[in-house]
């Protein structure tokens, strides 16, 4: 049977309002923000409005053995939820409801499709936040976060998205709704399959309901410093220096990030001399920038305190003095996409090393960019010892040197103890080296967990494996 | 063959120095601190010292199909290491060193033995610690804390065990050795085996080392205030109103601990009425006790803000004004287990509801103990809705009025949102309860999740399950 009428049948959506064939929607579907685009196209995305639609489609399709690919606001940035050839993408986009925001439990329990950003809006009069803050929370919903385990320039100081959620409601393959973890802090009743679903990218279950964490927004303004360095070393080690002085007493700062020589001349460009000299000062070409930034009670006092570690480096340092100063330096960080994308296509990677070893790291980026013959501005959380080299070429295809330069990377990142993706996920793009990585025992182990969940092997496959 | 042969050969200990079989070796695997003893003798204990002695012993368990009890320093509430009739006991504890301390990466590499304290001994003087604490700390081990997830008092403002493992080495049931996670904040690649085996009860695995990670240690010294209620529920509505304050800014207590009636009255027949007049005021008789407890920079201000909430709620506040006072304070909550076990043997029960629910929780325990004719003394960590309702008897063998009080108490829990188990675990104690709380699909993953690690079933068969 055709999988669109049986679908259609399924839904009871005659007209295909819910079950879409419409060659544009199967189109954005197929690519997501890291602009890898699949070969072929889906069959069909089911844009779902309810649970019932979720578990319909997914019976539906184990009936049929077609492959599903899980999907929300489509920001990824490693092709996890891109519609490949056959499939039938499983939209859950339009379930964006807030259904309860508890105060006193400090939760909120939400529909997936939720966007980051609205939820916080929601639940900011409450004092309250959820704390992961992905880059694209304007953007990107609760569920891709959770599915993705999303990080962000608040990790530092708040946790990733593991920390912050607390139960789910998942459909499994064969369409049963099960529902893991609790509405407390606590509980060990079991294995933790909560966590064990953030992270997943679709190939366990389909998220469709959360209840999420939230934690206080901490009071008065923040206080924001803007430094700027000879070289990534000097960078890093203050970047260590002010995030290791909380074993001296001092308050752990809420964001670190580095942005290194290329990365800061991109800017450069971008925003022009005027911006720039009022933002990092005059005459600092080939600089390196690094923003250092506290929240919470005692902000000014913490900044203040961590100027000299940054002098001590020997970093020009720059303390905003007034909420417009403070959007300039942060404007500089928030720039480095555009300023990327503006010069042509974008790939962005995602390593992670210990934090120690992020000197190092830059070192081997640095080797890498030579060796390939190619430039690699890199942002870094740096706290994290979390860095996103960039990758900018013209054309549609990711040249091979890009290719090459990129393989590099992530081995450096393994041997250096680091992971070869921090907080984007493994999707499409990084599969291929998820051995290097996991080794083969690990690898059979999360087979075998995917084959526990979806024995007949519909959920994203070719992802993340 | 002879288990115990077997396993002298394949551990190259002819004298039995590792494989014990003496008999006081193998009561005392029987037992835990929940006072629960497993029927029979298990065959042997293996007191490992290696990495290479678990392997060798896994891998001779399977190819003879003999049960394996994994265990450390035997300080469990559930029953879960209790070494069953037949079993082998695979104990760590002796494989007990701290391999490394990283400031600049604010992480320890230590083998599954050592114990919390030693490990906080350890580390406290580079100004760091490992924030779980369960009341255990002193004798349990990060193994069994990792296994259990353990809690503790300051869950509350640092979170549980799961937070605190980056990466795992795990022996297999088949002796494959394999490892989990980073040394890296962030990391998501591929599914989370590391937080799949935190709380796994010793049912996926055998863990012999883990990075964990290491917070700094608050500076200065915490503010403690004890407080006085008339009833329960004011006491409840006063702890979370002292923790949701965050929500208006004020800075999140450490510790909130609720002692109640019965078990007050307890604490001041073991105490006396002396310190119990310097400590909670005299002429308290009847009242519920409240521990609040802030760390960090401006702690004594915030016990000063908490103070009037606390008094909102009809409270008889006590700021400590001196490290003597403070310790009086604690000593109440501390003598909590103390005054319990004078009185005779003592079920510890570690049910969790979500905060707001707690006032009507403590009505549960309160009707349960009515329509059972049990005494219920319960202390509750307050801030994390996690209570622990005790029953004393006499004899070694528990009453069936008390196991039915406490399978009302389960039942309440999980009505009421909660959960069975805020920290213990499972173990035995508690798996006839698994799939009242869990449903039979979720029981069905948990199964298949463990056949992938131990297709023969021979990690601790019969707990948690």
């Amino acid at each position: 049977m055709d999988i669109v009428v049986a679908l259609r049948s399924a839904l009871d959506d005659p007209d295909g309002v819910v079950v879409r064939t419409d060659v544009p929607v199967l189109d954005a579907a197929r690519t997501d923000q890291s602009g890898w685009v699949a070969d072929g196209a889906p069959a069909a995305v089911v844009d779902a409005r309810t649970v019932a639609h979720v578990q319909a489609t997914l019976r539906t399709c184990s009936a049929l053995g077609v492959p599903v690919v899980p999907r929300g606001a489509g920001t990824g940035l490693a092709g996890g939820a891109n519609g490949t050839d056959g499939s039938v993408v499983l939209s859950v986009a339009r379930m964006d409801r807030i259904l309860e925001v508890s105060v006193a439990d400090e939760l909120a329990v939400v529909e997936p499709g939720v966007l980051n950003a609205k939820l916080n809006e929601t639940v900011a009069r409450h004092g309250l936040r959820f704390a992961p803050d992905p880059a694209s929370a304007a953007i990107s919903s609760i569920g891709g976060n959770i599915a993705t385990n999303a990080g962000g320039l608040r990790c530092v100081k708040y946790g990733v998205t593991r920390e912050a959620v607390l139960g789910l409601d998942v459909v499994l393959a064969d369409g049963r709704l099960v529902s893991t973890g609790h509405r407390t802090v606590k509980g060990v009743t079991g294995l933790d399959l909560t966590a064990l679903m953030v992270g997943s990218e679709g190939t366990l279950g389909v998220i469709v309901g959360a209840t999420v964490r939230l934690v206080p927004v901490p009071p008065g303004e923040p206080a924001t410093l803007g430094a700027v360095f000879r070289t990534v070393y000097h960078a890093a080690a203050a970047a260590a220096a002010v995030v290791t002085a909380a074993t001296e007493g001092a308050p752990r700062p809420s964001t670190v990030e580095l942005l290194d020589e290329a990365a800061l001349a991109g800017i450069a460009d971008h925003l022009g001399p005027a911006v720039m000299a009022e933002t990092v000062g005059s005459g600092q070409e080939g600089g390196v920038f690094l923003l250092v930034e506290y929240d919470g009670p005692g902000a000014t006092e913490a900044a203040l305190g961590a100027a000299p570690r940054l002098q001590a480096e020997g970093g020009t340092v720059r303390l905003a003095g007034s909420a417009a100063e403070r959007d300039r330096l942060l404007t500089i960080r928030r720039s480095f996409h555009a300023a990327m994308t503006a010069r042509g296509r974008v790939l962005i990677e995602d390593v992670a090393v210990p934090r120690s070893r992020l000197a190092e790291m830059f070192d081997r980026v640095a080797a890498i960019s030579r060796d390939h013959g190619v430039a690699i501005p890199t942002v870094a959380h740096a706290g994290d010892g979390n860095l996103h080299p960039n990758f900018v070429f013209d054309g549609d295809v990711v040249p091979q040197r890009v290719r090459d330069a990129a393989d590099a990377l992530f081995r450096a990142a393994i041997e250096l103890g680091g992971t070869l993706t921090g907080e984007h996920g493994v999707g499409v793009l990084k599969r291929h080296h998820l051995g290097d990585e996991l080794g083969d025992d690990v690898l059979g182990l999360q087979r075998g967990i995917r084959r526990v969940f979806d024995p007949q092997g519909i959920l994203n496959p070719g992802k993340v494996d």
